[in-house]
């Protein structure tokens, strides 16, 4: 026994090309369908598929959602109607509506015909609700009971509608109107003595979502609550669906990597780096990028503005990026505590007064510390001292604002629920970069004592 | 039936006042140990001792292992030794050697006397492996097998044994020394007809960790093959315990945070906001921040020595920030692609040569726009064409140059098994400050025809 994954892609371009199908059979059914994905990943879609032929419907079907959308499409395209067919029978409800709302339309309704009855009235009644919504993430196949069934009852249930559920291990309890009154998980009902009742010993405190719920309000729910399942429900507070916590790590995942590259301005649909086109990729950067440059006029338009005592003092620009450096470098450093807090959950609008002092002390500790080394760096580059002076005094002034603007952006924009994510860029930049150059040359006219 | 958690902290505190003790147990009984433990958060040292007496022995325990570090500590110092027995003999071994691991010495040797032998044996052997490793993170609660028993036989031994065990929800079957040689799950054992072998119905096919395993890669692990459950096996194979993905789930926004904190210098113990001393995360920013303002310096000489065309070319000056600023955030939107993509896996050293392909044409594409804007942009603030034009060619180059070290020096860090995430302020910021300013002071010298 070793860890999965020994096959690689030479081995089964070399298994197809000698026509050894029924080895690679063999030697397919021996992997994982993550091992298999990673192979046919690098393959051409011929040579795909050949592979989705030797799989069985099962593993087909569980290859196939685990696919990026791109290679599924193009498979599609070139699978027979009998393939297809194979492999959307087989996925389960969550993954299929996921592919049916990403799928161009012509696709979809070629593929539409080839849907179960039952799939195509729980994939067109998924794609209703919002996008990224605990409606969008669950799935209709879980377990119900009524409460007046018996353990025993319930696990010959259990066993006999299991197999087709996403996960048999939590049941859901719910009334004659299928609104949800509690929840009794496979452990409680096989330790508990045979023939007790299900509502003595189910949890009538149930952690439950709804179906317009943000999915990282999902997320937070079974993260905080540390359970595998959350039950969904309806406006009537009937049960519709489960989401499952495999669905909700890949949500934990994309939505952190989603705020990394919102601070950067590079939110994609597609959330990795290879999966997402040049032109998409390059066109957000772009943007991004010129939307900041444009937002800088304004930094030139104030060193302008100071251009005689600049002409007089030639070596207070020498100290122009450490200053807007430093300050830049402090208030991200604060928005990103900040930003993380809130998407953790960990730090609620309703903390601003205790963010706002903790802030305030904190920029001033740090303004003394960078004001001061400032000030002994100066000197190291050899200038008048009164330069040293009024880089120091600007940067501990301009620390403590950027500071406060670091953490106090992201609260105000969450509060206008506006992605505070997005804000850390643009906006903390350019504020920094112009309060601290004006606080810098007035800092300077005054020493130097020049009127403006 | 409604979300929980309806209890606030001013009426906890009032039942405390009216001596309302019973009143207060029966709500706290209603309630689930996340809630309560947000509810304790707020409430002083002896008044939250009150409510643990009020709580069951487990849910105590519950409460106990979701509080912060500090609340823990100083709960621990105000406890009887009764209660902190109850606690600490219903916490979980994973929990507990979190637990010991963090407490400061002389309490750790007021405890010790308190537990069971087999937890002290437990607790003593987990701390023994490495921080963030698996083996830290396991339990040695799971259910094991040998292939020979039937599925009834085994859903009898679940029966008996399960309680005390982290998840009944996967059994793993080993050979008569206690190697690892399938699993198999309680669905599997509960569909399968009964009285069929175990050895028939398990998987061969075993993800696996081990102890010394970073717990990044284990949850990389639990994501990529969708299990709630992985074993974790010694140097001779032998499984000694599970990890489960409750675990996981945090470990995938711990590391999340940490990334984001690290590429801002704020890597600390404790992952959140207000969890973090003020002196503790002080102290770390202050560090960082004074690092980058050291290394600026570098930034000051490079313009002292083009102190002579800044004096006749006062202009020059207006654009610098707007040139370290746009290079800055070229070299961040790469630097933090490249770093989420190594994080969550998806891009590998061996994708060097593909990336710096990628990245030579992404930069080839946003030089030639933000240089067309910013010659644009130069012409607003109105000043000499000539500036213009210099602005205009050391932004289209130094944007290549800053996206190329954004993306390859996370890479280099990586194969020289330095952590990227570090890398990207410091590093990045100063390379690209001290590059975009000489080539925009050399180009503004070639365009003005003054000599050096």
């Amino acid at each position: 026994m070793d860890r999965p994954a020994p096959l690689t892609v030479e081995e089964t371009k070399s298994y197809l090309e000698k026509k050894g199908y029924f080895e690679l059979k063999t030697v397919l059914q021996a992997h994982l369908s993550p091992d298999i994905v990673e192979i046919i990943d690098d393959l051409e879609t011929a040579e795909q598929v050949f592979v989705f032929r030797l799989l069985s419907k099962e593993m087909a079907a569980e290859v196939f959602s685990l696919l990026d959308r791109d290679d599924q499409e193009e498979l599609l395209l070139h699978f027979s109607n009998e393939t297809v067919q194979h492999v959307i029978e087989e996925m389960d409800p969550d993954d299929l509506t996921e592919l049916f709302d990403e799928l161009p339309d012509d696709l979809v309704k070629r593929l539409i015909p080839l849907l179960s009855p039952e799939d195509r009235s729980v994939v067109s009644r998924l794609l209703n609700y919002p996008e990224e919504s605990a409606g969008r993430l669950m799935t209709p196949a879980f377990i119900e009971l009524t409460s007046d069934k018996t353990t025993d009852e319930a696990i010959a249930l259990i066993r006999k509608v299991g197999l087709d559920k996403e996960t048999i291990y939590y049941s859901y309890v719910t009334d004659e109107k299928h609104r949800l009154v509690g929840v009794v998980s496979l452990k409680d009902l096989l330790l508990a003595p045979p023939g007790e009742a299900v509502e003595k010993i189910m949890t009538e405190t149930v952690v439950y979502s709804n179906t317009v719920e943000d999915q990282e309000e999902v997320a937070k729910l079974l993260s905080k609550y540390d359970i595998s399942a959350v039950p969904v429900v309806d406006k009537e507070r009937k049960l519709v669906g489960i989401i499952t916590i495999d669905d909700v790590v890949d949500v934990i995942t994309e939505e952190a990597t989603e705020d990394f590259h919102k601070m950067v301005g590079i939110e994609a649909p597609e959330d990795d780096y290879f999966g997402t086109s040049f032109v998409v990729l390059g066109r957000k950067r772009a943007l991004w990028l010129v939307i900041l440059l444009v937002m800088s006029y304004l930094s030139s338009i104030v060193l302008k503005n100071y251009a005689d005592i600049l002409q007089i003092v030639i070596p207070l620009a020498f100290f122009i990026p450490m200053l807007t450096g430093t300050c830049g470098n402090t208030g991200m450093q604060s928005a990103t505590l900040v930003i993380r807090g809130l998407a953790t959950g960990e730090i609620e609008p309703s903390d601003f007064t205790r963010i706002f002092l903790r802030e305030v002390l904190m920029g001033g500790f740090l303004g003394v510390i960078l004001g001061l080394f400032s000030f002994i760096r100066a000197h190291f580059v050899d200038v008048n001292p009164f330069v040293g002076i009024a880089v120091g005094c600007a940067v501990f002034i301009s620390v403590i604002v950027s500071n406060l603007i670091g953490s106090i952006l992201p609260m105000i924009l969450r509060m206008l629920k506006i992605d505070p994510a997005i804000s850390a860029g643009p906006f903390i930049t350019t504020i920094v970069d112009v309060t601290s150059l004006i606080l810098y040359f007035e800092i300077a006219k005054l020493i130097f004592g020049i009127a403006g």
